[in-house]
């Protein structure tokens, strides 16, 4: 190993946002650093790669810890890693984004770290580069969600089309023909239509759907069938 | 910076997965791994992320060490860390893929590394985890390839329509309707028709293309407009 032992070692962090759905606006979780440098200042929840952990690892431990949340999907998008994108020392930062049903997660207490909800349009001024890890994690979103139906991990077992809607047009910062996208939705079949109104939201009620997970699979490979989606007028 | 000192620092490397298309195949350029462990064994082409560069900019120099080329796409696809994935010492390596237009790459000589194009159906057993390392490319290809027109940048200036339905069908394994997907492909505006044909692959001749670089963007984004495309029948 004689060829690994001139190399030098440096310091792996992971960095997790965390977004979560309320209804109206995607959120992420965002807490006040406890240490220094930057001591107080808001920050996306991270920690150290451990000796004995990957980094995924590192990623659901960070996620855990702060929300009280396992077996939520994460997927890693972005490596930061300018020599001196932090004022401290130089640390490698792997980013992990989470899909976290917000209903789920209500319970859980937080006081240790202050996190604090921020609606996508509302993110307070951020430590070191963390503003660009946000901006990777969208244009993440952004492509996944168009081969891959992942948006739904953001909502509990039953749902609204309007909910959908909003979701999908928080994530690429659109706004859809409503009734259009309903049609295209319903007439998908990927949806099972459950007999309750959503009765809070709107006087004549929201049917709630749920996933109808056969289709799942299937579906998504017959969007792929249809590529390049893009060139399609 | 006391809570950073107590904790370990890793090796970090990058490996990259140089993929080129021949007008059949999309192929991966590998190397004999010239150093123990698994001297003489296939494998990608990687090094270690030195302490004043950024693991893009490692990767940008295994790149140019290996093809002599620079300023071509790469894109990071994957961070591999499990604590024993490498025999030797524990190495957490960033994954990056580029995508060469071999007819730029056909003047470099690499006799230093052995390095050989294989065809992704004919990939040799590779060291570690490097298989997994080229799965995990080719799925972030399918899903950049999705919401961007990345896969151009396989290809010289001017290609053919035939070309560019090859790269999508290797990168989605399926296969086309060649005439929808010409017709679409003509009626989205992308493309801009040469007068000048290759004659060397079909006795009629296909017609050579260059990309529309004004309605580039503006393509894509009507692709998101049409969102979600994966529910629609």
């Amino acid at each position: 190993m004689q060829y690994y032992k001139k190399e030098s070692k440096l310091l792996v962090a992971v960095d997790c946002i965390i977004f979560g759905f309320n209804g109206e606006t995607i959120d992420i979780l965002l807490i006040k650093r406890g240490f220094e440098p930057e001591i107080g200042k808001w920050s996306l929840m991270g920690g150290f790669v451990q000796p004995d952990e990957s980094p995924e690892r590192s990623a659901s431990r960070v996620l855990k810890e702060l929300t009280g949340l396992e077996n939520i999907f994460m997927d890693q998008c972005g490596v930061f890693g300018k020599p001196n994108r932090e004022t401290g020392e130089r640390v490698i930062s792997i980013v992990y984004y989470a899909l976290v049903d917000k209903q789920k997660y209500q319970n859980t207490q937080n006081d240790r770290y202050e996190s604090q909800w921020f609606p996508l349009k509302e993110i307070p001024k951020l430590i070191f580069d963390h503003h660009d890890m946000i901006d990777q994690a969208i244009r993440e979103l952004q492509s996944k969600a168009a081969l891959y139906p992942i948006l739904f991990k953001l909502l509990p077992e039953k749902f609204t089309i309007p909910q959908i809607a909003t979701i999908y047009e928080n994530v690429y910062q659109i706004t859809f023909d409503k009734r259009n996208f309903s049609r295209k939705l319903n007439a998908s079949g990927i949806l099972i239509k459950l007999n309750e109104k959503d009765k809070e939201n709107s006087k004549r009620g929201a049917y709630y759907f749920r996933i109808n997970k056969d289709l799942y699979k299937e579906k998504v490979m017959s969007f792929i069938r249809h590529l390049p989606s893009w060139s399609i007028e």
